[in-house]
């Protein structure tokens, strides 16, 4: 089911300038028995995102409704919500319009359902050889110019690797093409600084409070391949996965370890929250 | 006039990849008495940018025939035809299809009609602080990730300014937001070398010829503002625009110099050969 400005349909007008040009942002939501998990964090990046990139952002009260109408339509299944909010209809031409009319898309998808052992044993990472572009004005945002994901994720072809981690031009170690990266080392929490590239997912910063609140500090800061191999724990998280153990990289495995495992517990309990599970 | 996929409509699948992931390239035509100008170029360029970005090229003949008609349609005016290629629609998440069927969108838009004293006087340019990023996978392909672009181009309303420079992430000046850019200094042509960004433009690789055939050097660096400033004589080029000389950037004033009006006379006797107005 997809509904663009509020109405059912499938097609966007090809001068739209998300087709044009990249021109606009994304979020990627999870929808369990019908709620939308963690929908005020996603709604507030997309409008972080819609300042950085100056596109008006959509009248939240709307937004909400129709998420909400696309949520009720299929209550009894798990599923993915995207929401995709470009810039437009405009000219030819990157000068943006005077006035700008932006363009929402809410669809909704089946839920991967990936397998159970994913969570609980780990996934099988590679390294990719398409690297992130340094870019700091872009850096962080979930913007619709996702080339570099696109030909990173086409690298591989095996189901037996879930999936591939990025380096920037600099060669230190960023984020999965569809993930946030963590690593454990003597009970502090890594993950990359996002200041030149990746995606500043939703789930990286709810895991960063995670561990806040168990006084395990999460440094962010730049790394290599080596470093993130010398790792005593590593896993990769975005809204849809929660947190995945990664036990094997470059023929090197890891453990699923404590700290990991305490951290996709403290998620779980949040997530049943939100969706109303809670004891 | 648009035709998607051989067929007049003005609206695309929103499950298209050239939306969703900005995952395709274009091509930006100028057509002159119903002529495209230079489409051999254009078609062997856009051709490349699909071997780099692995996604079938259209087949060839159709698309030569779909653009006849297109320029047919409107003969007696000059327009812009813009060829899109994307990876077509495929499901949710930056893995391709299987079964790729890319999507071709020819549109016929209204030609600018640029006064006539940017190219005899020249324009205004200014420096952008939007910096375009680092990245030697996409580097010279014209691809639709160009939110880079958009962003430069939102710096400025002013009329009088008609185009704006743009440096890389390590400050070297690199190209217009919607054009390359030459300089001449002591009788040598230079342009930047599109290792890490910037896009190949095919009115970009016909100056470097026309220069050569007349035993100009052109050489392809990196140079600075302070160099570019520097220079005897600055121009711009693109497809639509042919050759603008730069008459002032930061308040720095610069001539149409001899070379800059010579190549403008070779190209403009290019594309009276290409048009079929050649004595």
């Amino acid at each position: 089911m997809i509904m663009i400005n509020g109405v059912i349909k499938d097609y966007i007008d090809v001068a739209d300038r998300g087709f044009q040009y990249g021109d606009g942002l994304f979020e990627t939501i999870e929808v369990r028995d019908g709620r939308p998990v963690f929908v005020d964090f996603h709604l507030e990046r997309l409008k972080s995102g819609c300042q950085r990139l100056h596109i008006p952002f959509p009248n939240v009260e709307i937004l909400s409704y129709e998420l909400g109408e696309l949520c009720r339509s299929k209550i009894s299944a798990n599923a993915v919500l995207k929401i995709i909010v470009t810039r437009g209809s405009g000219g030819r031409g990157y000068r943006q319009p005077d006035d700008i009319k932006p363009t929402r898309v809410l669809s909704l998808h089946p839920h991967p359902d990936y397998p159970q052992t994913y969570q609980q044993q780990g996934i099988v990472a590679r390294f990719c050889t398409t690297r992130l572009g340094l870019n700091p004005t872009l850096a962080g945002i979930k913007h619709l110019n996702r080339l570099e994901q696109v030909l990173a994720r086409a690298e591989w072809h095996d189901p037996a690797i879930q999936e591939g981690l990025m380096l920037d031009g600099h060669g230190y170690v960023i984020e999965g093409t569809m993930s946030n990266l963590f690593y454990v080392k003597n009970n502090n929490v890594y993950t990359a600084s996002l200041n030149n590239s990746g995606v500043a997912g939703i789930m990286r910063n709810i895991i960063i409070t995670l561990a806040a609140a168990q006084d395990i500090p999460v440094i962010e800061h730049q790394f290599t391949q080596q470093e993130l191999l010398s790792a005593d724990e590593i896993f990769v998280c975005n809204s849809i996965i929660g947190i995945w153990p990664v036990k094997q990289i470059a023929m090197l495995n890891f453990a699923a370890g404590l700290i990991t495992k305490n951290l996709q517990t403290q998620l779980n309990k949040l997530i049943d929250r939100e969706v109303g599970h809670e004891q």
